[in-house]
């Protein structure tokens, strides 16, 4: 058994490698002022960044959850979704409405990949 | 490392095999006309010929996250959940309220088995 | 492939051993009259329980998704997070707003280790 961590910040690691998996935290927008698209567009920019620090790509993501603060964002976020992934080895995803960490952010994606 | 992919979608694939583990997308009713234990009821059902396609069975489910539209169904989606699974072999378990994709959605549920 | 499933209830357990890892259910506190600090502590120390009867401990989590039913605990809950884990072995986390099963429940934390 061994437990690799990267990127350990304040309170969480970014990505968490153990027993096969590559495990990413809720990833977040870093611009609050972009709209859905724009921040969907930096949240899966930061994921495949991450995924290449743990040594794996969005083609092996297995899977995702993905909150939306308005769940009729669901459409926009869709498309650059689809558009990220070029609707190829698609992980099992569920996605649902929720607040976030600040009131600005439109959404959190959270995956889970193999090495 | 590899990588089985079921009923791949435009958005998601349904169910996603790796690492011994059988990873299920987020349930959703069909008939969403139906009351909380009849969408529940839809929601198992397609989780059960799920797991099926990926050589599993509901005894081998290890974990599940559900989501109910008003956190007061969740008694009734009980009655339904404990119905299925006879109060054996029952996994970790998250039950929180979520809007869901669809206003006429009522529950969402996802797990995680092993082979 | 085997399966070890610790405290089973009625409709789930809160531990569950699969493939190297350790699941455990969305813990919720005990004493709902307690503040978010109050309830978060009653969280960790139900986890640390949970892990050691599934032999695991906090050192091992790597992976982590907490619910807090108002978002604006979560510098207060984060307090006690951070207390409880030292900043140190750190989950991925993500962490949004949702209620819970019983309105007076303010956090509830679900977390997966390995062995």
């Amino acid at each position: 058994m061994s437990i690799k961590r990267h990127e350990q910040g304040k309170i969480l690691s970014s990505a968490v490698e153990a027993n096969g998996f590559v495990f990413l935290a809720g990833i977040t927008p870093k611009t609050l002022t972009k709209d859905i698209k724009g921040q969907t567009q930096e949240v899966v920019d930061e994921i495949d960044r991450l995924l290449k620090v743990a040594g794996s790509d969005k083609s092996k993501v297995v899977s995702a959850t993905i909150w939306v603060t308005d769940i009729r964002h669901r459409d926009a976020m869709n498309e650059i979704w689809l558009a990220w992934n070029g609707g190829q080895n698609l992980p099992v995803r569920a996605c649902v409405e929720a607040k976030l960490a600040d009131q600005r952010m439109l959404v959190e994606i959270q995956v889970t990949a193999v090495k």
